[in-house]
């Protein structure tokens, strides 16, 4: 089913956040806004991550370590599922070099309080 | 919230027939059975790939090129969205040369006929 433009606006609103503030500003704490408390994260090269604290931890070492400048993401589908959304989608990585680094996703998404949050988050690259 | 033991037990059928048929028996029309139709599939090292049948081509060039003789599949967590369900696990592929592989992945799964199917199948490796 497909997805209200009230929610997709709402989406859009934590995407852009994550992108200004948890990349752009390595501002972790921007990821309270962006994640459910109990989320999962599913990284590749590393184990599955639950929970806001230790999701906060990945991202700071992985953006600190890969030194990304910055992100953008794009929505490829969007559907309902119940008061739930499942997205796919593409993201691209820009690193400090310059170099992209293009990664594909797919995020199970909440409404939490009253923001829309990640509640799963897995992804991988196509190379 | 959590998911029917009858929904569960669809989905056990899924994932055994995707290992017994599709995995040690390189049977590639099991896919009909395993995926809905339009499903999605996004595999890391590759762009993703929509619609069953380019579906069974990236999994027979997989399974034959990795050499993939065996997989299991292991539910992490399971969420009823909707009619729909949000699935966290585990695999494990072993190799040819007895290399086991781990595996986490989401699948969003739906209902299809009589069979519950993934419609949203992404993964990656730990290392």
């Amino acid at each position: 089913m497909s997805v209200p433009d009230a929610v997709l606006i709402g989406m859009r609103e934590t995407n852009d956040l994550f992108c200004a503030k948890a990349i752009r500003s390595r501002d972790m704490n921007a990821l309270d806004r962006v994640y459910t408390p109990d989320a999962h994260i599913l990284p590749p090269g590393a184990d599955m991550i639950q929970g806001i604290a230790d999701i906060k931890s990945f991202w700071l070492n992985a953006i600190t370590g890969l030194d990304v400048k910055d992100a953008s993401l794009a929505t490829v589908s969007a559907e309902s599922a119940g008061d739930t959304v499942v997205e796919i989608g593409r993201a691209e990585l820009t690193l400090a070099g310059g170099q992209i680094v293009p990664v594909k996703y797919v995020v199970h998404w909440k409404r939490h309080g009253e923001a829309w949050k990640w509640h799963t988050d897995i992804w991988n690259m196509n190379q």
